[in-house]
């Protein structure tokens, strides 16, 4: 009956989510709860300012319900939810702060990180000490290698540079959820090529974002705001911690990765130069080509095409028979 | 090296249609191979005239040399590229005579049905009496069936609605490369479970497509025309022969047989009711939902989640452990 997971994870999230999207709208827009679109941003999009957010809060109840029910088949699936519900929940004090002081602001910088620092330390050493996993990692092309005490900064780096990626890429309609639902697509397969069992969660984060996405599809009637697109990031992060394969992120969640790459890029370009030159005509990534001419819908299209590319790098990287 | 074949099948088509694409599209342009909107679809739609199409070529071109290298593998592959060939020459003469006659019908509705009997008449032959696999059928969530003389025109009928469901599926940006990335990502999954080597032609299929959605994505710089919607039926129908899994078509290929249901139950009452009644607003289906006020960009997305949902629904009809 191991067929029926496979629906149920899937099903139950995504009816879920596209049940509680449409009852979620007008109630979010009612309390105010719309993007304050940042200033700084394209012009272009000053028009999605009023468009509620926090959609993210349906993502992650309908994931968490969708996979509760498969815990037993890999202790993996426990941290993974773990780590959606706490990266979600900073997004959500985040999100809550901006609409309660009507800016674009939330969390300060320093805050912000301080939260993400402390759950990221907590994953971190439970992993290492925790867990069966220790600190050895799958290489890419290669095989498995324990990495011992440089575990520690790597796995760090890892799960903050994937976290806030996530939250970087989640800047044009549909684009971390597109992005997202490939991944969770190669973890289904990855953990199930690997023989282990957290595809039940991957499923179950890939039926409430393709439920998410009905809404939050070029033009969007929705956005997740950090409390999705921080939920989203520890959900990769963590499942690819449970699969050894944080190394693999490189390949997987390259967007995520470029976006947050792009944004220190350009700040550091900035402040090299003393504010006379910038790399990107404006970051995060997507803006720069959205500057340079491609529609929105093209961003997104193409970054997830690359996205697909980095599955299929990784899953050659695994070095398993297909 | 098996991984390396993942790559490659996908990579190659991927790259030379990624090349291909921006190569002819100002060609088809200059040619005047720009698409005649047909006069009774949406006003919206008018717009789209003079967008360049037959970008089709470049999928099956690059398709079949993604894919050609690895026919050792399985016989399926030689049945899979023929069929998407000769699939895509009908829709290519469709499209040239459109182009010459400067209208937006080419090929007489009865000749494009005699053509496409003439060819599925010598793969259904072919199947049940030229390979292992004979007039034998999976059936969803039960297993293997012989159906006899049963076989023929049940396969006559699952050919003809997948490719002519994909001929109508052609009608929103991006949306039948869309919907068939995700069948491709199902064939190329139930290859590997089934312990069947036609992967490699999926996988192809997939990198093709990829490449073109690139350029085919809202708003498109390129169609794919006859050349490329008969090419990806022939595809997805041929795969699902060599899978032994026709049935499963009610599942993968829903959006193609709902695109062609809706046409043919629009018709049907219009004349029933001696043009009193119409069952959709306007068929085929994708119109129906977009004078419903969907965005053109939503329905593409909504008609992908479907697709992704009947793959699971298949995948779970395997009745296979995950």
């Amino acid at each position: 009956m191991n067929n029926l997971v496979v629906i149920l994870a899937f099903a139950i999230s995504f009816i879920l989510c596209v049940i509680m999207c449409p009852v979620m709208i007008p109630i979010l827009r009612k309390l105010k709860f719309g993007q304050n679109v940042r200033e700084e941003g394209p012009q272009s999009h000053l028009k999605k300012s009023g468009t509620p957010t926090m959609g993210g809060i349906a993502i992650v109840i309908a994931m968490i319900i969708g996979a509760v029910w498969f815990v037993g088949r890999d202790p993996g699936i426990w941290m993974i939810l773990l780590m959606t519900l706490l990266f979600g929940a900073i997004g959500f004090i985040d999100d809550m702060l901006k609409i309660v002081h009507h800016q674009s602001e939330g969390l300060k910088a320093w805050q912000k990180m301080g939260l993400q620092i402390i759950v990221t330390a907590a994953m971190v050493l439970f992993v290492a000490l925790g867990t069966e996993n220790g600190t050895s990692l799958l290489v890419p092309f290669y095989g498995l290698v324990n990495f011992g005490g440089w575990f520690y900064p790597l796995a760090v780096f890892a799960i903050l540079g994937t976290v806030n990626g996530a939250n970087f890429t989640d800047g044009l309609d549909g684009l971390a959820s597109t992005v997202t639902i490939v991944i969770a697509g190669f973890i289904t397969v990855a953990s199930a090529v690997l023989g282990r069992g957290i595809s039940p969660a991957a499923l179950s984060m890939a039926g409430a974002l393709c439920a998410f996405l009905c809404y939050n599809c070029y033009p969007a009637k929705v956005f997740m705001g950090d409390t999705g697109s921080l939920a989203l990031g520890g959900f990769v992060a963590a499942s690819a911690f449970a699969l050894k394969m944080p190394i693999f992120l490189i390949f997987i969640a390259f967007i995520y990765l470029a976006e947050i790459l792009s944004v220190i890029l350009q700040v550091g370009s900035f402040k090299m130069t003393h504010g006379k030159k910038r790399i990107f005509r404006m970051a995060p990534l997507h803006h720069h080509f959205e500057l340079g001419g491609w529609s929105e819908t093209r961003v997104v299209t193409i970054f997830t095409v690359v996205t697909l590319i980095g599955c299929i790098l990784a899953y050659a990287g695994m070095g398993f028979v297909l």
